[in-house]
């Protein structure tokens, strides 16, 4: 017998009950998306190796899954020949060259970036797309962390309202009430930062202290000021900027603080009326998640200018299950510069965990296929499959089970595929036009005079 | 200004409006697979070479996008040294080998074949699933062929019955009909083909028989005898043949002439009881499409043993649009024999040029946001942002222009993305809680008392 097959390590397959949850997850997303206008959009897995490197640094560029050119080119080479030969004096960046010229998209934001430049005459501005697709990263696989996963974006692009920075705080609140997840949104401001840096009198070190700061949940306070003092931060500002995060108070409070200490920056003070604007507005809506102003939130991206957002879950250890922020300058990387835009990601597999975690799927994502008919033989087929196929009719999702196979295996498809209701049609139903189904989950029988009553049944 | 950027050749990005109808078509297709009881899996995009190569043939081998293994193993090696130096004794394929594990699938049959073996303790036959997801191709980028195109997958697994021929066909019916596209349902039967060739004396010849008829729509029946005659099959032979397609009649008069002209052969007899059955069966139920029995039809593909369906919509030159078959042995090459199977795949990017060109996307597929408010400053920002949240609390996708851009512009933006309402509110609309509203497509306002009876005439 031949070797057991496999799938490539960090990837993953998903069964039917995953996928009806996933699709649960997904569509509710997508749902809300297009209830605040959003559009979507989808671009090519593959994008040229031009398109994707350098935009993330070289972390981003060892990340990528390259492509071996096709045409089979390096088959025209006969195997009498080495490579050796072939490629004597050619350097390995370009071989590579040579050998490969695109990759797999290992986020949606550069894709984005490039649709917006590339179809900029196609496109009205402000441009509301979501794109819920596939990435792929070379990262090493561990629990949790995949080489192919989903991110769901939503980006607004074109727009320097703060009126966007609140529908996204909007959006968020209702995906995650709709998805019944207890979660806290963090909301923070690069200007409010990048003034607390001059502040410090560190404007220079910016981003170092935003990345350190990045990771304060991770590796606690201790370490960030080790990271800051290793980056030549001077320790009076590294106590500063402690006491500064420190500050305890709530977002009116905070706002006071800062206007205090930041008097002196530009950037600061418009950070600050930024936040204060979306707080004001954010205040008359009924949300249902806990809203939180997080001066130590920072989040380690480059391209972000201002609004910066992140979301947790309650009583759940799994790090952030959405973040995002402005940026000002994204497209400027393929020739269209000055565009703002600001958007966010939700994180699909870590809410999958989280659901699951905490039980949140609703029964209605076990399956979906709600009566089963049982094959007796031959006459009963006959006489069930236009019963079927009016339920089906009445959108009723239904199976008859294809062979008259015997009643045990037939009942343990009902049960394993976890089908409500199983209708039984022997001779005497079929002579009297009555249905007897069996309800799986209550394990009771119940007899019903013809279809109607059952389908009136089901749809009550 | 940087170089425009582009997209590899035979990949597509897909706008809103485009993505919209796609949706469309696979969420129409999703619904009819599911009342019929069919289950959603997805499998990764990238399966291991091992599980890939050799499974069809060496044509479908040249069509694979192979990945470079990750790990930047090749940038580990310095640029000093040359490829000549580090491979020189390696041959193309052990080269090849050692540079590439994996690949991008090319269909979804043979993931689905892997998928079904690697599971096969956690799953309970039959096993009726559909997977619809993008596959990818090295084939030569033309009108109508791409690179990456998205394919869907209807497949059940693990039973004889042809019920599920029937099913199948039923769901075919229904999809089209709800797509309202014209269509004819081709069937025809492996086995009578066998029984054909048995009956013509080429028994040997099946394969060469089978790929030649399949070319008959493409390059007509004196190329196909060509290419008969140059596989080496006797000139009575192709003439018995060619009569014996030609036969001229209904599904009756077919079945009693295949019947006088194969009776000895056991394959054909049972080939002619399985189109008779599924034939009988389709008979009682109401189906819209035209189902015809076309002994020309062939299906090139090898592993198909016994129903074969293809569909060609009516009125338009687009080759088929959905095809399929039953398939005694697709498991037995990752070491599951003896599965039956039986299966159709709809083509959805020809299902898309079809609609498109008979002009059948219903009005609803321009755009997904119903109403979009003009935003004429701060002040009745604040007031809309109430009732806009009461629009999409009621279910209805809405948008408030973000900016106080000039009213061109916000009309404009309107306009090209196909919002149907607009709504006014300045300083009277304010002050006398009432909404002005632009119907874009007849072109006059309305004024309504209240957000409610506007409510009211939109759900209308």
């Amino acid at each position: 017998m031949a070797q057991k097959p496999s799938i490539p390590k960090g990837t993953r397959d998903f069964s039917p009950t995953e996928m009806t949850r996933r699709n649960y997850i997904f569509d509710t997303i997508k749902s809300v998306f297009k209830t605040y206008g959003y559009q979507p959009i989808e671009t090519p897995a593959m994008e040229n190796l031009s398109t994707l490197m350098g935009k993330s640094g070289a972390e981003g560029d060892k990340l990528l899954f390259k492509i071996l050119n096709s045409g089979d080119f390096l088959n025209k080479i006969p195997d009498s020949i080495t490579i050796g030969t072939k490629f004597q004096n050619a350097s390995v960046t370009e071989f590579t060259g040579f050998i490969s010229e695109k990759g797999l998209r290992y986020d949606l934001t550069v894709p984005f970036a490039r649709y917006v430049v590339q179809h900029r005459n196609e496109i009205t501005f402000p441009f509301k797309r979501y794109q819920i697709q596939p990435v792929w990263r070379a990262d090493k696989p561990q629990r949790g962390r995949y080489r192919e996963f989903f991110q769901c974006d939503v980006d607004v692009i074109g727009s320097k309202s703060l009126l966007n920075e609140v529908e996204l705080v909007q959006i968020i609140d209702k995906v995650f009430s709709e998805l019944k997840i207890n979660n806290i949104i963090k909301i923070n401001n690069r200007k409010v930062l990048l003034g607390i840096a001059e502040y410090i009198g560190e404007t220079e070190k910016f981003t170092e202290i935003t990345i350190a700061i990045d990771k304060l949940d991770k590796i606690g306070i201790d370490k960030v000021k080790e990271e800051l003092s290793a980056n030549g931060i001077a320790s009076e500002a590294i106590e500063k900027l402690e006491k500064t995060l420190n500050f305890q108070g709530n977002v009116n409070q905070k706002i006071d603080f800062l206007k205090s200490i930041l008097e002196n920056s530009s950037a600061g003070s418009e950070g600050i009326q930024e936040v204060s604007e979306v707080f004001d507005t954010l205040e008359d809506l009924e949300l249902n998640s806990e809203i939180e102003f997080d001066l130590t939130l920072a989040r380690g991206l480059n391209y972000y200018t201002g609004a910066i957002f992140e979301v947790i879950a309650k009583n759940v250890k799994i790090g952030s299950i959405c973040g995002g922020g402005r940026y000002d300058d994204l497209t400027g990387i393929f020739g269209l510069p000055d565009v703002s835009g600001v958007g966010v990601s939700f994180g699909a597999d870590r809410v999958y965990d989280v659901m699951l975690e905490q039980n949140l799927f609703p029964a209605t994502t076990q399956n979906t296929t709600q009566v089963m008919f049982v094959n007796f033989g031959e006459k009963e087929q006959k006489h069930c499959i236009s019963l079927v196929n009016k339920l089906r009719k009445a959108g009723i999702n239904t199976e008859l089970f294809p062979d008259s196979a015997k009643m045990k295996k037939q009942m343990n498809y009902a049960n394993n595929n976890n089908i409500p209701f199983v209708v039984l049609i022997g001779e005497n139903e079929m002579t009297q036009g009555t249905l007897t189904v069996k309800d799986m989950e209550a394990g009771k029988q119940n007899s019903y005079q013809n279809l109607d009553d059952f389908i009136a049944q089901l749809k009550s």
